[in-house]
């Protein structure tokens, strides 16, 4: 198998698991954050910078590199490691969740999606097996099924129909996989917010004995009790010996509440994003570096925090260079904050191993957002 | 003096000069290309990166940074160098060039200039003592006299008044100018495409005794030749043990003749603007690497360059991060094309150093523009 999941220890208090992740590009310490590099690229970070912030694995968008540059090219340099020059481990997903969110006039059909390019409208068709042969092409060590994310709220019925769906999607793609030796395929938990559809999703998954499950369907519009709510029907269902991986999140209070319920991998643009639009996380909460406030503020970011940023540049002059165009300040705000959430999940894992994931929770709860229950979702 | 050139040596076939200029931040050794970081940052690349790829002295813009911080600021922070984090020697402008290239509905009169911000048309003054004032806030190592560059072309009488203003507000900047001790005030010659102007206002300046003398009102649409023709009676009038700084210009033939002809000192936003274009110095002439053509070319942008850019990726894949707009595209050829000048200018010492500049010039022409007298312009 490609990928082999390493049970290390259960964290006494809350649950939570510690473990190592073995893929052909190296070693995952788990729970982990995944930075997400879409376009073949983690957005003004550079791969060195990735090391020295201590990424352990990216994910990359398979709808997006099928548009742009296309998998063949991807394929013909040499698969995706050697493209962008990033020799860590990689997973793709399946191109299912940009098909229903990005693309324009989709049509579900049996056999796949039909859709139109957001970038020109050209007709392009994904299915279970052409996402099979874009992973294949572009060779991450982890790859994912193709599913359908149901829209939230749907009917029951719908999400039943879709979830059955995305598990005959699983069946053809584990059939059409042609490189399970160098590439593992998760298969997707589906079934919405309903527990008797997510348990019998999550038991068809495991008796096909894939190397790994994700949860998808969730941090899509659902109130985070009930996205905890429902990991609390589903994790219990999934083997110990093998990883899983929450898709989508990545605000710090669901990091660290989804490694309490179970979860080894996460990703998210969250980071990514408010970066490019000034804001940022630190040790003391959310902090929107381009407000006035801070133009005459010379000291770092997050005064707790060791990154790049913080060691050298000021709240003052990232404003600057935000209000200026500047890009460079867009890389310095999108370092800190990729740097703060693998250093969240570094203390986590240190959490678990000392038995104190609820305690660190709540400590941490209070400091970046001043109470146990926030409102804020990130 | 905050500022001292030592001369080292003649090219004996060319007659360039080998030097190094001593500053409050380190020795530079010239001739050498300064990278243009306008807003208080070299577009797209970091400090550290600047020192990767030996850049020893950067230019910043007084215009720029007086609209956006504000010099007040920029002091609070303890100085240009620890605002943007560079320990290196830097050179500010005076604000002039800027003032007349970007602003709006502005009026000269003897006390110095009125004009609207490009940014948000707010009514501003810079005259000789603001310019210092703005310069001895920044903190810079060398800074530069607050000057006309006179459009061209121009009536030789407008021309004259000009210079002779110039020569005037120079003299109020030598008044006003507070830290002579840490900075260097640099004279501007001007006088236009005439040559008795130029001797005179290079005459002029002399007198003064000056750390450091620039000639300016050249690389303004006037043809190359006759940018040298000036040049070769200008340099002549300026004393050997000073440094001499020939500004705008930064087209890789301009700079080898330039050193030629006895310049110390370039800087230009050619590299970093091209490079956001997509447009590549390479040892093979110009490269505009977002071309179809390099869709599929998994070769570096330049064989023969052993920069960060051309070690880690291909044209194939910064023509993705290009077509795609992630501004790592745009780090990566800006990355490249300053090293290519940096390199070239230690090439251009090493040749003087070794009397053959002459002959290394016809070399690189050949090889670059195919021609020794090319059409092109870069």
């Amino acid at each position: 198998m490609a990928v082999r999941y390493e049970f290390i220890k259960e964290c006494k208090q809350s649950g939570a698991r510690l473990g190592r992740l073995h893929t052909p590009h190296g070693v995952i310490e788990t729970p982990i954050f995944m930075p997400v590099g879409t376009q073949a690229t983690v957005k003004t970070i550079s791969p060195e910078e990735l090391k020295e912030m201590e990424a352990q694995i990216i994910l990359s968008n398979t709808y997006h590199l099928f548009l742009r540059p296309g998998h063949e090219l991807v394929k013909e340099a040499g698969g995706l490691h050697k493209f962008m020059n990033w020799d860590r481990p990689i997973l793709t997903d399946s191109g299912g969740f940009q098909v229903f969110s990005l693309s324009n006039l989709r049509k579900i059909t049996e056999e796949g999606v039909n859709f139109r390019s957001h970038l020109n409208g050209e007709k392009l068709f994904i299915g279970p097996e052409t996402a099979m042969e874009i992973q294949n092409a572009l060779g991450a060590d982890i790859i994912m099924a193709f599913d359908e994310c149901p829209p939230y709220p749907a009917d029951k019925s719908y999400v039943k129909a879709s979830t059955d769906r995305t598990y005959r999607w699983l069946k053809r793609c584990m059939e059409a996989h042609t490189r399970s030796d160098e590439q593992a395929l998760f298969g997707i938990v589906q079934g919405g917010m309903h527990e008797d559809l997510r348990q019998e999703a999550a038991k068809q998954l495991v008796d096909l004995d894939l190397p790994g499950y994700a949860i998808g369907g969730l941090s899509v519009g659902e109130s985070k009790e009930m996205m905890y709510e429902v990991l609390s029907y589903t994790t219990p269902h999934l083997p110990q010996n093998k990883a899983r991986y929450l898709m989508g999140v990545g605000s710090p209070d669901a990091l660290i509440q989804g490694a309490i319920q179970g979860i080894d991998l996460f990703d998210c643009v969250l980071p990514t994003r408010i970066a490019r639009n000034g804001t940022t996380m630190t040790s003391q909460g959310r902090l929107v570096v381009r407000n006035a406030k801070y133009a005459r503020d010379f000291t770092p970011l997050d005064p707790n925090c060791d990154c790049y940023t913080c060691r050298n540049y000021s709240r003052a002059y990232i404003r600057h260079l935000i209000k200026a165009d500047e890009t460079f300040g867009l890389r310095l705000t999108s370092y800190h904050n990729l740097y703060f959430l693998l250093d969240l999940m570094d203390k986590v894992r240190d959490a678990i191993r000392n038995d104190r994931l609820l305690d660190f929770r709540d400590e941490f709860m209070i400091q970046y957002y001043g109470s146990l229950h926030p409102d804020t979702s990130f």
